[in-house]
Parts: C-alpha cells; sequence; structure tokens
C-alpha cells in the first residue's frame, strides 16, 4: 500500500538549507514540531527563579529521568546548576498567562501566579496538569544550551487539557474521532435513541472541522499566514510592541517578529519609538482587503443556504454558545 | 493579580507517587506533555530503519543541534550508531499511517510508504511537514535509553498541520481565536461587510468548543476516560488486540493497555487467545449505558430548541460538511 497525499499538499518546501545560510527560517522549521509547555522552578533558599520552556521531553522510566535545556546566555542558569534540583509543571489550557508571566525575566513574578512549595522548596502551580520534581542528574554542554537531565523524584498527574504550542501559536489538542462503528443490530438498546439528536454534537464537530480545512487552504491561496494576518488584525487597533501583539494574538515572540520582518518587507508596517511597531496606510488597505476575502470566504459557504435555515442555524448555535455545564439538570 | 481556576477543575491528583511506585502512572505524567511525532530514518548502506519517536527536541540553533533518545533495547539502535546519520521527519496531520507503520519493527516498512533518499541516503517522506538531515553529534547513556544528538546539516519546511500526541490520543492542534477588536469606527469598510455572515464561522467555531468542554465534564463526571469509552466502543464490533485497537480508535498502545487493565480489573473485558481482547456481558452493559448517557448529555443540551430550528441547523451543517475546496467559484 502507497499513502496517498491530498492534491491541496504543496510537496515543495516553503523554505529549506542549511541553518546556518537562514537561522529563522531554520527555527520556524523546528517549530513544525508542536509541543506541551511548562514552567520550570527551582529555590536556591536564597530566591525563588521560574522559566516558560517547552524543550522538556522524557527520557527513561528506569532510572525516571526528564530532560530540558537552558539557553548558556540564560540569566536564570546560575540559579538552576547551583539548587541541584527543579520542578517541571505543565502547563494546562488555561494557564497562558503563567506562561507568559515567566516567559522573560521580569520582577516579582512569583507574586503574580498562585503557588505552593513542593518537597525542594521549588514552587508547583496549582492548576498545572502535571508535576515533576527531580533532582539535576546530569548537565551537559550542547551548543549554545545546557541540557539539564533530572532524576524524578515524585510526580503527580491532574484532570485538564495541555496548553499547546505550534507552527508558533499557542492552543490546544483536537483529538481525532474515533472510526465509526458499524450500524447496530436490531435489537440493540442504541436503536432506542433518538438518532437524530444523538448525532447533532457529532455534525458540528465535522461541520467545524471542515470549515476550518477549507479556510486553512482559502488563507494559504491568498498569501497570508495566520501570524502576518493576526499581528495586522491587532496593529489596526493601536500601536504595540513584541511581547503584546503575541499575547493578544496567541502568537510566540519569534512568531511575532517574524511576522513584523515579513511585513516590514512590503511596506505593510513600520517601527516606532519604544520598541512599538504601528500599521503603514498600504498596511491598512492590505488588512481591509483581507477582511473582504475572509467575508467572502464566509459568504461562499453560505451561499445557496436559505436565509431561515441559516438564521435558524445562528439561534441554535448562539443557544449552545450559552450553555453552562449543570450537573442537576443533566441527570434531570 | 492572582490566577484564578474554574471551580471544575480538580485540584488533588489523579495519581502521585514515586515514579518505582507504578511505573505505568508515573508513564501517563509525562504523557500530560504534548508532542508532535516523527519518524527518524537511517540508512547504514546495508538496510534502512526507520523508527517513530515522539521524543524530538531542538537543542541549540548555533551550532544546529538537535536530539532524540531510543532504548538501549531497541533493535535499530545498531543501524543508528553505525551509520553516524540520521534524518528526522516531522510527520503531517494526515500521515497516522506512516506513525503506525513505524511505529514497531516490522517487514517491509519501506515498501508501504512513498520515500526519497536525502542527502545521507536516509529516507525522507513527501508530506510531512519538516525534513531535518543530520549527522550524529554525540550519544549520551542515560538510563534505559540513549539520547542522540545530531548536528542538522540540512533543513526544509513544508505547508501543513503538524499530526500530535496528547494524552495518549493522536489528533491534531486547534488555535486559540485572536482577541477581539473594538468594533470599527463609521467610514470604515468593514462595516459594509454583511456581519450575520461574517460571523458565522466564528460563531460554528465557539459552539463547538463549548459542547466539546461540557462533554468534557460530562464524561469526567460519568467515570469514564477517552481511552477505556473507545476501547469498549471498539470491541463491542470485534475482539482485537492492542495494536489494531490503537488504530481504529486514534490512541497510543500504552494508553490502550492502560485502558484494558483498568477494564479487566471491573471484569468489563477479558484475554482471549492470540493477544486479543473480548468484551464480557457486564462490559456490554456499561457500554449501552455509557451511549445512552451521551444521548442524554445531547438531548439535554438541545432541550429548550424548537424542533424545526434544529432541523434547519441540522441541514446547514450537513450542507458545510459537504462543501469541497474550489478555488474557482471562490472568487466568482
Amino acid at each position: 500500500m502507497v499513502i496517498s497525499h491530498p492534491q491541496t499538499l504543496t510537496l515543495q518546501p516553503i523554505e529549506n538549507g542549511a541553518p546556518s545560510d537562514d537561522v529563522r527560517a531554520f527555527r520556524r522549521t523546528l517549530g513544525q514540531f508542536a509541543t506541551g509547555i511548562t514552567v520550570i522552578t527551582t529555590n536556591t533558599g536564597e530566591k525563588l527563579t521560574g522559566m516558560t520552556a517547552n524543550s522538556f521531553t522524557a527520557v527513561s522510566l528506569d532510572p525516571p529521568l526528564v530532560l530540558w535545556s537552558i539557553r548558556k546566555e540564560s540569566g536564570s542558569l546560575a540559579a538552576f546548576l547551583e539548587s541541584g534540583h527543579f520542578s517541571i509543571n505543565i502547563l494546562a489550557e488555561n494557564q497562558n498567562t503563567v506562561s507568559e508571566i515567566f516567559g522573560r525575566p521580569r520582577d516579582e513574578q512569583f507574586s503574580q501566579v498562585e503557588w505552593i512549595p513542593g518537597k525542594f522548596g521549588a514552587p508547583l502551580f496549582p492548576g498545572s496538569i502535571a508535576h515533576l520534581e527531580c533532582e539535576t542528574h546530569e548537565v551537559i554542554d550542547a551548543g549554545d544550551h545546557h541540557i539539564l537531565i533530572g532524576r524524578v523524584d515524585n510526580y503527580a498527574r491532574f484532570e485538564g487539557k495541555p496548553l499547546l504550542f505550534s507552527q508558533g501559536q499557542f492552543g490546544v489538542p483536537t483529538a481525532f474521532l474515533e472510526s465509526p462503528q458499524p450500524a447496530p443490530a436490531a435489537g440493540d438498546p442504541r436503536l432506542d435513541l433518538d438518532n437524530e439528536q444523538t448525532i447533532f454534537m457529532s455534525l458540528l464537530k465535522a461541520a467545524n472541522q471542515q470549515m476550518s480545512q477549507l479556510f486553512q487552504e482559502h488563507r494559504h491561496q491568498v498569501g497570508v499566514t495566520v501570524a502576518t494576518g493576526r499581528v495586522l488584525n491587532q496593529l489596526t487597533v493601536r500601536a504595540d510592541n513584541v511581547e503584546d501583539l503575541g499575547r493578544v494574538a496567541f502568537l510566540g515572540e519569534n512568531t511575532v517578529e517574524d511576522a513584523l520582518i515579513e511585513l516590514a518587507g512590503q511596506n505593510l508596517v513600520a517601527p516606532q519609538a519604544e520598541g512599538k511597531w504601528a500599521i503603514t496606510a498600504p498596511g491598512l488597505e492590505v488588512q481591509a482587503a483581507l477582511r473582504r476575502s475572509a467575508a467572502e470566504f464566509n459568504a461562499q459557504q453560505l451561499r445557496d443556504i436559505p436565509v431561515e435555515d441559516l438564521a435558524a442555524a445562528q439561534r441554535v448555535l448562539r443557544t449552545l454558545i450559552n450553555r453552562e455545564f449543570n450537573s442537576e439538570s443533566e441527570n434531570k
């Protein structure tokens, strides 16, 4: 069996070469590997240190070893080397603010989050989906980083979905739907269910996935990436710096920088004082054109749907968006 | 500012302890960190080797270093040590079959996929979202694994979304919606758009996210995980082994094993000949009850929606599911 690929996939690379030729392009390529997000903390006895990292990986089950890497230039390196231990918090989908707080060195980080001291005194964040408390096992010199291998002393797993970083964007995982089973046989209790109602949620999921896929192809065709589109959108409201643009657009800072470089090359944005960026007059025109194009995509998808069906569908979707979890009424 | 957590989040761990106490629980905890999926290949000159791995991580930009780890017991280790080079294919969302083919040693793996030889002769898969061709830079002994650090000679980035592995499930990333911008000012061309149509796709996405979140809470309340639910569902159709259950349910094999152990402990499944598992009579009852519970969740969410609105919404969703990408008609 040979795997076939949809025709819409481009088999020519977007960019390629030797890493030293274009370090930003090389970094974008590395960013094709999706990861969770962790905040790794330590306590030297004199001070607390924490930093956001997505270089975590599990290494060995027996003995229990994990690793992550830290820039040799990082101001936090000394604390991790001195303390001899670290704690890994794997962040949940609603902890992107925590990721941001520890994304760069700043004052008073630990007064901005809830935390409790773990076994070694290093901060653990309630609400994370896992805690791993480690003793530093080995430090390995690796180019511009040190790899820290930790031996896990204690683990804890919690309910919740992970925060995700993929292709420069923050998000959450969506699991594939399981393969459908054959229709139930006569006499099967499943036949007694109201099938039309049962499958409504599956219809909703499938329609959303299909529209998302088509919109991705549309965006590719008009030559805009998620990052350049979002940066332009946000700059129509106010001039802003890289950090704040990343926060409101749920993008990594390197991704925002890449987008600004690309947009500046087309004269769509321009640097201002104090590290801020502003949209230019041509940028405003392009942004308006992109919005019209997105609206046309919407209209095109809805083209032959009767207006009363569309109105009814909107009422249904709005009702569902406002539903809240109610365990009492659920059990009737 | 202190981050608050929704009341529905359990702050007590599901499981915790020292790794040696329960190695499966420790592995589930490590699995809270979401990852992409790679297939790493090499060519000794005499034979081709490839294996699925999610332990990939970027280490250093200058020099360009990446790493992954391989079990010391792996039959593929010798080939990677001998060849002195390896190529990393970061898989796209539609390459889960490739992940499966290289998920365990078997014959004729490379006749089952399309591939081209790279710079060092190691196979590269068209359709992957990134290729990284590396020379082995260092091999580090780390517990029951070796860490292989590679120096990247050549990179290539391609269009596409990543295949994702998160909490034992295969899936894709869903990016957060960007923060809303203020309403456009008078005279803004955006005012000319049909707003009701423009926002339909956003309504669809938001409704799907809300229902997905509520269903997750519902499932937690009835005490079933995605994995145990899917394994029970699939076993109603036929007895099956771990590998095939993983394939049809889009679950990792360790996750299927964990689910089978849990279900067997409740007498809901039982081992058969040839490594297969079958559902028991109590298992069939529980599976039917879970289906009824899911149907009741659906009915409860749709409780006060007029039947004609629901029918119209279903027509709209079915129309959208069947849309295909058509660049011609899109541009009218």
